[in-house]
């Protein structure tokens, strides 16, 4: 499917990665594999939960050295597996509106390029303020660091 | 599927229709059927656009006799013909979180009962305030009628 994005509101990383479209799945879904690359080091994740299907949980904690643990408890709303993960924190498990929510949509879509992956990620947000939050927050950088701790990951597999 | 409420958060409406659930499914899904009965008379509704698929729209305008129009885009979630439907207004079509919203998620569930329908509508909140805001604002009231207008347009079916 063709993903327009909105340049006012979304934000979109593009990586080719050398692991296969298997591989990089694996690393999106398994708690334990993304618990090894989603925060940019030294940002460590943990209690990592996904329930891999529409309504399903998808939770992470982070520990940033000297800030709070944030934890947040997103909702899975879609499913093709080795091709395309979407959630939200705007909703959390079971389609429930969250209590609070840095207010963004993920959309993680995989082709196979060579024996590798052509891989984005996508934020959309609500407004082109809160793009603009998340892309001064070093959006480009954290998630393309990620990317290539997934990659390093996935290499292992 | 069992759907757990959570009181603090949530409120649901339970009524015995006489309609069959294939015909209150397509009062709830068929755009001209919708507009005759999904807000409580004098409040018309109108524009109604429903894509009737996860992340598709769910819209519909609402004028208000002495207020002004009030339209909404939301987007659908879960879709079990005659059986389930979910939709969310915190997120627009695509899934793109919404800029603005009233910031509910809405299950409809049918279940045949005789030659009639037992018919749920569930409304999650993000928080206790807003289950108390949206039960003051005449929820069961405004969803009780409005069940009985869409029963009697599934008369007519």
């Amino acid at each position: 499917m063709t993903m327009i994005l909105n340049p006012e509101t979304d934000l979109e990383l593009v990586r080719h990665l050398k692991a296969p479209p298997a591989k990089v799945w694996r690393c999106w879904t398994e708690p334990a594999l993304l618990e090894q690359w989603f925060a940019p080091k030294p940002v460590v994740t943990r209690d990592v939960k996904i329930d891999l299907r529409p309504g399903g949980i998808f939770a992470t904690t982070m520990d940033i050295p000297g800030m709070d643990s944030q934890t947040g408890a997103g909702c899975i709303l879609e499913v093709v597996p080795e091709r395309r993960l979407v959630w939200t924190d705007l909703l959390g498990p079971g389609y429930h509106p969250a209590a609070d929510s840095f207010g963004m949509t993920a959309f993680i879509l995989l082709e196979p390029e060579g024996t590798g992956t052509l891989y984005r990620a996508i934020a959309l947000h609500r407004t082109p303020d809160q793009r603009k939050s998340h892309e001064d927050m070093g959006f480009h950088d954290g998630w393309g660091t990620a990317a290539a701790q997934l990659d390093a990951v996935a290499a292992t597999l």
